[in-house]
């Protein structure tokens, strides 16, 4: 079984992803003197934060894109942060801001992402962002469930009719990633740590994704004979960075599967850039 | 068993409502002279949405709202019907307003949504109402499915943990539907016309929901036995008005069961009055 099982690999498609957005970059920059560029806020010293913020950046530098850290004291006020955010979004200069959670506990969230100008909302934090996918309208979507509908689309996974259990229902992920799906015309389950069942739902599954940051979550006996299964949890284990499935036994079962690291992180990487360069596309065109 | 099945009523349920929002629109008018009041724009010749309009200013009228139909000639050009928008927006003694859908050809329905004040748009068609609904905010939701959960509420149906199916992915129900019952924490499933087979999700379900538009989608071999079946479908059949369950025998096997006519429908229209009343208020607080 393990050697006809698909590995959906998130790194190698990010990597052609990047490199048709350098081109893009360059082009932009050629013919109208324009580089892109994205602005990540952040507030206190959370490590986690700091370590993907300068694996964004990295990837931005590769690719052209121009990225800059708002770096802004843990003790800073909710009054101060929303004038910086003001700054971004009247910056003509800036094509995206990416607010790096969690903020200080003296910022209110809620606030700040209503703060956000939604043209320059790339993760679509904002109610409007997000209410245009509830109606399939034309909007920024959370980078990391685009991202896995980016994966499908690269390889040619039929997503009509098809049976989807999502495990996990944030806003950032869970919730969006149903309302893609739903989109796309997939009959779509959400489970969640109320469940009474969730292996009731993903053993029925054609497709089954992952968004609990609970490792192992999904076991063998959880899925079908060749299910498909996206591994969106990061967790760290024993200094290593696993996902939510086990991996290795879930893959003698599945027919696709993305591992972690390597599946949805780097697609979220990619949509981030994505959106960075058709939102400055977007600025030039108005 | 057909003793034992629990009717939602939803007629007594919205009398109910219908009262506390009389003596909350005399006391509105008695300590702040303000009378609240909704406006309907209408644009054609529907003969249903004319007789649907005819009942909502009925009902306005019994609980003291006031309401006044702005009817348009079918011909509109969008520029006209978005000056009226415009109007009704700016009109500080307009509390709500309701787009009867759908629109003459000629007029972008996405335009014309995108374009209500989200202050005032009730049943929550803007992105911005609808974005608040995903991330669990608090503004308008889409009329019906807001009168299906105060049903819930009314009955003490608990949703935590059930297994509830949806039929049906429509904008204005079904996705507003599953998103509200995954903010109580309710494992929401959502079929449709691609579902492969919708019966293996209802039959394992503590609650089918249905606002599909099919009569007689929903048959007693497809609930299981103590289910809590809730019919939103409105259709004409033979001159009679059946929703989309096979009442007589599905509510054999249910433990409760929304009627049609007299179920989902009449809580639709008291969730507008009180969002009307709602929005009064906000706006003498502004």
């Amino acid at each position: 079984m393990s050697e006809e099982t698909l590995i959906l690999d998130g790194s190698v498609k990010s990597k052609e992803i990047q490199e048709e957005i350098k081109r893009e970059v360059e082009k932009l920059e050629d013919e109208e003197g324009v580089v892109p560029k994205l602005s990540i806020v952040f507030a206190g010293n959370n490590p986690a934060s700091k370590s993907y913020i300068k694996l964004q950046q990295r990837i931005c530098d590769k690719v052209g894109i121009e990225s800059e850290v708002v770096d802004l004291p843990g003790d800073i006020s909710e009054e101060d942060l929303l004038a910086e955010l003001d700054d971004l979004n009247n910056d003509d200069d800036v094509n995206g801001i990416l607010i790096q959670m969690p903020l200080p506990d003296q910022v209110d969230d809620d606030k700040v992402i209503r703060s956000i100008d939604p043209d320059k909302d790339l993760d679509a934090f904002h109610p409007y962002n997000i209410g245009e996918l509830v109606i399939d309208g034309d909007a920024y979507v959370p980078c990391t469930p685009e991202g896995v509908m980016a994966l499908f689309d690269m390889y040619d996974i039929e997503l009509k009719g098809k049976d989807v259990t999502v495990v996990g229902h944030s806003n950032i992920v869970g919730k969006p990633m149903a309302l893609l799906l739903l989109n796309r015309n997939a009959t779509v389950s959400v489970c969640h740590i109320d469940t009474k069942d969730t292996a009731s739902y993903t053993t029925e599954s054609d497709i089954v994704i992952v968004a609990a940051g609970v490792p192992n979550l999904i076991t063998a006996d959880m899925v079908k004979e060749g299910a498909i299964v996206i591994d969106v949890g990061i967790n760290e284990v024993d200094g290593k960075i696993v996902g939510d499935v086990d991996f290795e036994n879930v893959k003698e079962k599945a027919s696709a599967i993305t591992p972690v690291p390597g599946g949805a992180g780097p697609m979220t990487i990619a949509m981030l850039l994505k959106d960075t360069v058709q939102s400055c596309k977007d600025m030039l065109a108005n």
